[in-house]
């Protein structure tokens, strides 16, 4: 298991998901996994789905400036994002930092088990 | 175990050793724990102290901005901090965002296993 690999393949197919079609986030959380986002702490994935399908606003991209990872121990993987996110018929593009923990599945894939993001206000 | 309890205190801790005494960090990490300061991954108790011991300042302050929580499976702790760091005769703060990953310890403590740092550029 290479973590950067991981990593990498991971944050292209979140953001892109993301940024087309977030509902397909859906199978990449589990019943366990948890999202706090912006400090409200949500739990299993249809809450966590409804949650970033219901954000106040449609269209939006994101662009990463860096990738960080680590190994967690037990097969998981560690993500560090930052980058900048811009909305549709807005200015300037908000910088955010999210981190993400995969843990391995039986199927030999990764599942995100804990997610926490956070606009960085300047 | 109250993952908001422990992350509170370990933040506590961490930064106001940080800004006293960098070298007291020691014993929060073992030889697995792993840093990834502004990119540049670092093995090990005694190599992360080094690093953080040779960054190229003096006196520094870290003002804490938001400190979000979340049980990370097998009694870890994720701990994902945002914030201001002052240098000393600099103007302007620096902002950063910071993950760590604490384990138990069998004395019922907690160690580093996972520190990934970033300043977050304007």
């Amino acid at each position: 298991m290479d973590p950067d690999a991981v990593a990498k393949a991971f944050v292209d197919h979140y953001y892109s998901t993301f940024d087309a079609n977030r509902a397909g986030l859906a199978n990449l959380y589990q019943e366990g996994s948890m999202l706090t986002f912006e400090g409200q702490k949500i739990q299993g994935s249809q809450n966590i789905v409804a949650k970033l399908t219901s954000l106040p606003f449609q269209q939006c991209k994101h662009n990463i400036t860096t990738v960080d990872c680590q190994p967690s121990g037990a097969g998981g993987v560690l993500v560090f994002v930052s980058g900048t996110l811009q909305l549709a018929g807005e200015q300037h593009a908000l910088k955010f930092s999210q981190m993400f923990h995969l843990m391995p599945t039986p199927q030999g894939s990764f599942y995100v088990l804990n997610d926490i993001f956070r606009l960085n206000y300047a």
